[in-house]
């Protein structure tokens, strides 16, 4: 692999998810990206199902390609292996509670004094400012304070979190941009910089036009269910056997749906003439178009709406997301080397001059790494005294 | 405001919502981002609701802090003028369907010619590359094809999408990362490149752990509501008056949260005594918790959970997330100036070395910086001929 962030070390103390999802964006862009484990259990994660081989495959997907390095922390010699390793490296990333870097002596005031060019990355649950800085917070819990749950689910239905942990995951891309943003800085200045990033935060930055309507309207917005707040129709609809979504996404995309469906009459009518009268009359407007596409399989549909040039999809599992033609052409899908039969997500930054892996390299064993690296970066270390 | 990008001029064609995200977080960064407008209508969004003073909220909420250059791109002099302003430049982003820059004149290599530094970052759909690449996107289309839709609703609920339009959002944060990428990339090699996101790409990346579930396993990952799939109990349970998110990550939460609720005989017990039990006999937990919790109104529970240490928030509406102290302690809350009573979120990248405005700038009017643009850039241009 080569790719804009070659021979950029990272040293990399964080566990589960958020912290490694942000060191994997950094490994898909060419980065070496040194675990720092724990000896014998090493990273949380290691310990969730489900497993292949006796190994975890919620780890290896999010730490595919990673080095490992077994030490600890409490243990003078280690501690001061680590902090040599530190003084060699371009970036730490660490999602501990605010403060435990401090008390192991790995804190960024006392880094930067050795390495003043080091990159130092936090990733919390609320950030390192802030009266609720050292609350616990896991992703189900951003998800509920942000505000993002208040705007999922059914309109008169029971609370829904969005089910994949975006609470992590935005927060572990906005660390990449912090980081990837404070090298680039770097090359100016030639000083490294603290980069904090909460998970709360991340949460808010997402809700994107909720905000905008609550404060122009002071009407405080809910769940829809699939339905667009102001777009109709723009939601899934039954078939005979299935869900189908269908997006009229302007007056031409409508006409075309009613000519898909021979509902013409409505194309200019009273009340679904236009997408403010469609929006206004939302629930009339579902009741003709679901006697409609009752009347179809949703394969069948799919193809009508397509040949009609209606932008539409079936609601894809998971399964059908893997067999997904353009997914599988975007190489979004990869095998893993070494481990049959597992699949991990692909990188989605795409760039000429970034040569991918065509598979994912399996994930570490627990201080597989100690030996290399310790080795390259601390008898260099030593050699250049 | 001073940061990593100060200094970076991007052009910007984007419209809507994933490019304008892109490049807003590339203002919070402190680069010039100079959008590329249709004379007399702009960018669609101006034309979203709601509006305050006849300006879109919408709009606002993506694209403040940036310039506005009108410019029609069907008339050779205003082409040219572009042109010569992307010779300047060391981005440009788009994310019209692909191919409608080439058609313009302008497709990344066209551009490289005159300005090889060029940093040109295409976001759309499905890519650039692909058996589908040219098929119509919308974030609902995205969500459902991407698979998020098909783990997110009640288990034997109607399909819901997340309420706010990540498959657009994920794609700018994603943009940002390789648009910044390539610039640090570029400090070496002398060289740009081109950047190529598809929303779809971006669906499958944060899918997380489902993909790991469906291929460990073989059994396709369903809704949960806002149950975690593998932690329990860690969902929302109804109290006297609304909703409350508990979150038992481990035992000692579990511990205190027996205790907090007067169900300690349940803490070894047979059926409840590990989180595995406690997953395997959830809806018996559930029935059993729900009869203590429906004693308490939320607020109160929330206070004696509290008390115990056990993670647990209430289900923010948008109005509780713009009064939370700790988000309003980090600054996600902005003001607008000179716009009366508007909000937007601020910027979650934290840098010790990014000075950020206390309060965002207001968006610009349709081609409100032609003359300040044109003049600084293409004057420039002339007398280094």
């Amino acid at each position: 692999m080569s790719g804009p962030l070659d021979n950029t070390m990272v040293i990399d103390f964080t566990r589960v998810l958020a912290g490694p999802y942000c060191t994997m964006i950094l490994h898909n862009l060419g980065a070496e990206i040194i675990k720092i484990e724990k000896v014998v259990t090493g990273d949380d994660a290691r310990s969730f199902g489900p497993f292949i081989d006796n190994r975890s495959a919620y780890f290896a997907s999010l730490n595919y390609g990673k080095k490992s390095v077994a030490l600890n922390l409490k243990n003078e010699d280690d501690l001061e292996q680590c902090k040599k390793l530190i003084e060699k490296a371009d970036v730490v990333v660490e999602n501990f509670r605010p403060g435990t870097m401090n008390k192991l002596g790995l804190g960024y005031n006392e880094l930067k004094i050795k390495n003043p060019e080091l990159i130092y990355a936090a990733i919390s649950g609320f950030g390192h400012s802030g009266p609720e800085s050292q609350e616990p917070a896991y992703d189900m819990i951003v998800q509920g304070r942000g505000g993002i749950m208040s705007l999922t689910g059914e309109s008169d239905g029971t609370p829904v979190r969005v089910g994949a942990s975006i609470g992590d995951i935005t927060a572990g891309i906005y660390g990449a941009v912090g980081i990837i943003s404070a090298l680039f800085q770097r090359n100016k200045t030639g000083q490294g910089q603290k980069v904090d990033i909460a998970m709360l935060d991340c949460q808010v930055s997402i809700l994107e036009n909720a905000i905008a309507r609550y404060v122009a309207t002071g009407e405080i917005p809910g769940p829809l269910g699939s339905r667009h707040p102001s777009i109709t129709p723009f939601q899934a609809f039954k078939t005979k056997d299935s869900w189908l979504i269908i997006a009229v996404g302007n007056e031409k995309h409508w006409e075309h749906f009613c000519q898909a469906l021979n509902l013409t009459h409505l194309i200019n009518s009273q009340l679904f003439g236009s997408n403010k009268k469609r929006t206004e009359n939302q629930a009339k407007l579902e009741k003709i178009i679901t006697k409609k596409t009752r009347e179809y399989t949703a394969e069948k549909l799919l193809e009508v709406l397509k040949r009609h040039n209606v932008p539409c999809t079936k609601i894809n599992s998971i399964a059908d997301v893997l067999n997904d033609p353009q997914v599988i052409a975007r190489n979004m899908i990869k095998d893993m080397d070494s481990i049959d039969g597992f699949k991990v997500a692909g990188n989605p930054i795409k760039m000429s001059k970034l040569t991918e892996n065509y598979k994912a390299v399996r994930p570490p064993k627990i201080g597989e790494h100690n030996e290399e690296i310790l080795n390259k970066y601390i008898n260099s270390y030593n050699s250049s005294l």
